[in-house]
């Protein structure tokens, strides 16, 4: 590639538009974008494939800013190439209610796939996405039909590479031989903290190497296009190992303050923005402007990917006609709909039912809804045979010269990599064929919360199969046994926590988490038996919360999840029999579901007049919005046989009892006692 | 080093009594005792100094047992040398109230350093120990008193090695040249779900080679103890870099299930053990059997290291006499006591002072004590100008080589690394000389979950300064404006999390956190200015919350934290002046703190009569513990400068008089209301 004025024009117009835009936001890092336009020019405009007119094109290649913070030269590519994305919209940028927020986010700006910033994320998206291609190719592509074949690139920095969870990623992604995968690390030498001197002298390419990627160093990615464009070239030759680019740039290439922290997270100032116009050859006293030879560059190569779908699509008409089932089933994941009739896959269970631990109750419903929904993509983080998340017969998903399955198998092993494996989920959500869930013990769904955290604000739909979720674990201790973490995702927005209490509940959980296009889900599963209780469907379990046992002049009212259910079962017979006093029974399998339902439902799973009592042995923060008085484990728990270690905590018949008449005496002078559910006003939301 | 009976005899007796320990609890990890035994008994044996008599002793090597699960190898090694854990302790394995748990915690059971299990965790306490030792020495030693020497030892397994955490702090040990650090990984193969092979196949080796580690391979860890002891002669002989001995291991070395996973997780089946007794020449009918020749040969070695710590002490007595200070100081970090005097170098403020962001406070609270309490000891991940962690004339903790600072040096540059970060703080708190603090944005604390679980549940004193703690940090948007995080440290047993509201609170939270030398402490700090407020001191903030504003007539509190307490004051001062309505205003700063105070106290700051409304701009999850009604943000924030911010949701003066007014008419016919502090029964702690 010849490194041509025109060339040289579209980089510097990118390179000053993140300059305006910091500039006007009076926020922002235009060092990335200044250093990191000449890779991105190359490679948006003689790689990647993509029509803006189409963002979610199924065979488009897939582009993730790893160091999001970087996004004005994102939003300046959107722009350019004629996404959605106006000069206004750069104008706004970092100004509220805009569509070009702070850091990128995937659910409200066209071209966007991921939401990234956190550092660490993006490039793990990057390898789910990298994964649900291969996946979805080998499920879908056929002798004649290379319908799905997009690469998936990615830019990262040095605070990526730093983060613990790209090294999990990247050692995943060396191990399942990704050659779809090709990134650019912006070696600038530069963190916020100064010279990566200070902190990060490792040799990453020997790192990455021994990841078994392919690594290829460029030495001057602020001038050198060919080199960019031959390196690109060769890790697209590469098939059977991700690949990483050490491109050697000068952060905000450019500025009076090139190359150093000055220009990484601070918008230039004004006389530093006039000299490197004027050092482009830009008007100093113009902003925001874009040079139409550059709009039509880049919109030459926009057409061609428009043309490229266009060609796309007809391969895919004629694929419907000799493939006319795999055809619907690929057209329906695109669409985000569940195959017909999937539900009735779920398993039912009546009181009769053998008692189960609800993580076998997990396995159950898994074993048999997989048939039903081809794309649901498991795995577990190296506790496969106690999270009790594959079913028999799955095939794993791994590169063929493993021996060990193939990129047709739809059960990962991420090792023990929990933030990764978050993370990961993320990109496979973002893919658009693939439903993922995957699991660990509920203890460290807490090393992975950076990534829950950005399932939810995404509006992925990703389940986690949480097992061994309390002090019921027993003998592991107080290392894994949860306190907190319930509390702590029940916090989050948009992020469903499940805790059934047998199989019907955990049916419902799943139910839910399955038709919840937009919400991540955590399901929280026991690893001691639970009996199958009397008064629940997967209907009523699926409101989030309901009444198990109504009883006629009940002077209290106990409200519980999970394994605590049938123990409040107990003690409410313990009560009527011993002291004379009737409880009525609310289960409430998941907070967020039952704060969705009418107030009118609520009241009555909670009514005003009596008291609530709620009993789960894990912090009690959060419980005080369904109950007056609250039975929990503010404390850590203990390692024992799990039956000493309830008792040791007084979770038992008497314990409950005990709590429940003294609820009763304690609010037993006060009038009209008022259900918890009625509040003065509403939350925002 | 021949490999004698004794030898022999020695490392069987440690297998066994992991055989008969888990066999005897039903519970437990054999497979790794089983293989680690051999090298554990030449380290134990051969090289490590410790004196079981005094586990506390300075000078003693440091052992980290990173794949915890193994922890009956530790036991069984502390009760052979000489720790006072019995063989009614080992019986007592995984038993409820036991001092040896499921997994090892550091503040119960003699001679455990640190709390490890959760994988990953322990190899970062193990550079934070070495760190210490190194800064330690660094501080105290002078020619002729080589008075602090110490060797770190850290074991770990595939699953730490997976995990991204270690992955940090080995990058970071790496650069800090730490060549008081050997570990040793247990290259057994197998991780729960099988052969590694399934998910782990990167080059190890070549990866540490990255980090700039010294790594020795030896090849066979079951028998060749010869090569265990030059390895470890080896790498104590490299002085400027960490080690790593890659150790090939059968796991389960001796079961019918040798070298599968089937010995990893369970206990071995009653014949397998009778076959594995016979095979190393023990009667197969005994149990928790140690021959007297075992007892005498480990009993020797501690004998040795009760001189050596004799000697150390001479050598203590004559340090007294030439260097009566640094003797002084010494003496005083290891009691664990702060400098006299210290708390009168607090900052105090008045109303009159200017507005200032709390993050900046905390820099002027850290520049005013460094000196004063010389074993403090911070760092930021990366966020050293953001975070304002940084004491002007700082030294950087750095390997003199890098010219950037020495190891006397008291501010670390963690890189982006906050989960190994928060780990590696553990283990500087784990030493004895020194209290850290850290930095990062609230939001990334999450990151490092793991990490700050432990500090709590090992009763570590450590501070996270956590800066831009709300949608108050404006531009940056929803991936950076923490949501649930306060609620996640809030619900988490023994962690602090303290939101100060202007200078004196600040100074109140760095006080109750330092003075607090069994917990962690989260102090979360604006980004943006915050007034000095009237009614406010140190002491009163010491509590936990306090009334601000007391005001006859009062027909609402209004509680608050942080940034949104000032933004009560205006709305007082407008529900007074249009609205004719009186409200008093309490800050809660310190949700645990407050809890501690006596009933009375409680009750005086939120009493009975009138209804509480909160307001804090994020989760209102746990606030109803404190009021009737709660205003917060159950949603996720927005990029945009924080004015708009705030605006868009309403924390405003009007907004919150809006809400006051709702909350006053909900509860105007509620006859005696009561404070929500009255509870019928008592947590259980």
């Amino acid at each position: 590639m010849a490194n041509t004025e025109l060339d040289q024009l579209a980089i510097n117009t990118i390179r000053l538009l993140a300059v305006d835009a910091t500039f006007n936001s009076n926020s922002g890092h235009p060092g990335a974008p200044m250093g990191m336009a000449p890779v991105a020019h190359v490679l948006f405009n003689k790689f990647m494939r993509f029509n803006p007119q189409n963002p979610s094109w199924l065979n488009r290649d897939r582009f993730v800013l790893s160091n999001g913070h970087g996004c004005m030269l994102q939003y300046a590519l959107l722009h350019l190439f004629g996404y959605k994305l106006s000069i206004q919209d750069l104008k706004d940028f970092r100004k509220i209610d805009s569509i070009t927020p702070g850091h990128p986010e995937a659910h409200d700006t066209p071209g966007i796939e991921v939401t990234t910033g956190p550092l660490g994320q993006g490039v793990c998206n990057a390898v789910g996405l990298a994964m649900a291609q291969a996946h979805t190719a080998a499920i879908f592509n056929k002798p004649g039909f290379d319908l799905v074949n997009n690469y998936t690139y990615c830019f990262l920095g040095d605070g990526c590479l730093m983060e613990g969870v790209s090294g999990e990623a990247s050692s995943l992604a060396g191990h399942l031989q990704l050659g779809n995968l090709i990134c650019v690390y912006d070696d600038n030498h530069i963190s916020i903290d100064g010279d990566i001197n200070c902190a990060f002298t490792e040799d990453v390419a020997k790192r990455y190497e021994a990841y078994a990627w392919h690594v290829v160093t460029v030495g001057d990615g602020d001038n050198d296009l060919a080199s960019i464009e031959a390196a690109i070239k060769e890790c697209q030759a590469v098939k059977d190992k991700p690949s990483l680019i050490k491109l050697r740039t000068t952060i905000g290439y450019g500025s009076l303050q090139e190359g150093t922290h000055g220009v990484h997270g601070s918008p230039l100032k004004a006389d530093d923005i006039a000299q490197v116009k004027k050092k482009f050859g830009f008007n100093p006293d113009e902003s925001f402007a874009v040079p139409q030879k550059v709009y039509d560059l880049y919109g030459k190569h926009s057409s061609e990917g428009a043309a490229a779908e266009a060609e796309w699509n007809q391969l895919l008409a004629k694929y419907k006609e000799s493939f006319p089932a795999e055809h619907a089933d690929l057209v329906r994941r695109q669409a985000g709909e569940l195959p017909q009739g999937w539900e009735k896959s779920l398993p039912t269970y009546t009181p009769a039912d053998d008692a189960v631990a609800t993580r076998k109750l997990s396995e159950t419903v898994l074993t048999k809804i997989e048939a039903a929904i081809p794309e649901l993509f498991g795995g577990s983080a190296d506790l496969t045979g106690s999270n009790l998340t594959r079913w028999k017969d799955a095939v794993d998903f791994q590169p063929k010269s493993t021996g060990l399955g193939d990129y047709s198998g739809r059960y990962v092993r991420y090792g023990v990599r929990e933030h990764a494996m978050g993370a990961i989920l993320n990109g496979l959500a973002a893919y658009g064929t693939i439903l993922p869930y995957s699991g660990t013990f509920l203890n460290f769904v807490s090393y992975a919360a950076g990534a829950v955290r950005l399932s939810a604000l995404s509006r992925f739909r990703t389940i986690w199969v949480a097992t061994h979720d309390s002090i019921g674990l027993g003998e592991d201790g107080p290392t894994h046994q949860p306190i907190e973490t319930l509390a702590h995702f029940r916090a989050l927005p948009n992020c469903m926590v499940w805790r059934p209490a047998d199989g019907n509940e955990t049916s419902a959980a799943y139910y839910v988490a399955i038709t919840s296009t937009q919400t991540p889900s955590i399901v929280a599963l026991s690893r001691q038996n639970l009996p199958q209780l009397e008064g629940c469907t997967i209907e009523k379990a699926s409101k989030g919360a309901y009444v198990l046992q109504e009883v006629e002049g009940a002077k209290i009212t106990l409200i519980s999840t999970g394994s605590e259910v049938s123990i409040c079962v107990d003690a409410a017979k313990e009560l009527a029999e011993k002291h004379g006093l009737k409880a009525r029974i609310v289960s409430i399998p998941c907070f967020e579901v039952f704060d969705a339902q009418s107030k009118e439902y609520r009241l009555s799973v909670l009514p005003d007049g009596i008291p609530i009592l709620s009993v789960e042995v894990m912090s009690t923060m959060g419980w005080e919005r369904y109950s007056h008085e609250q039975f929990g484990l503010n404390r850590f728990g203990a390692s024992g046989a799990y039956k000493d270690v309830y008792k040791k905590f007084e979770f038992t018949p008497e314990g409950i009892s005990k709590r429940a008449i003294a609820t009763v005496d304690f609010w037993k002078d006060v009038p009209n006692i008022r259900s918890p559910l009625n509040r003065a006003f509403q939350q925002l939301i």
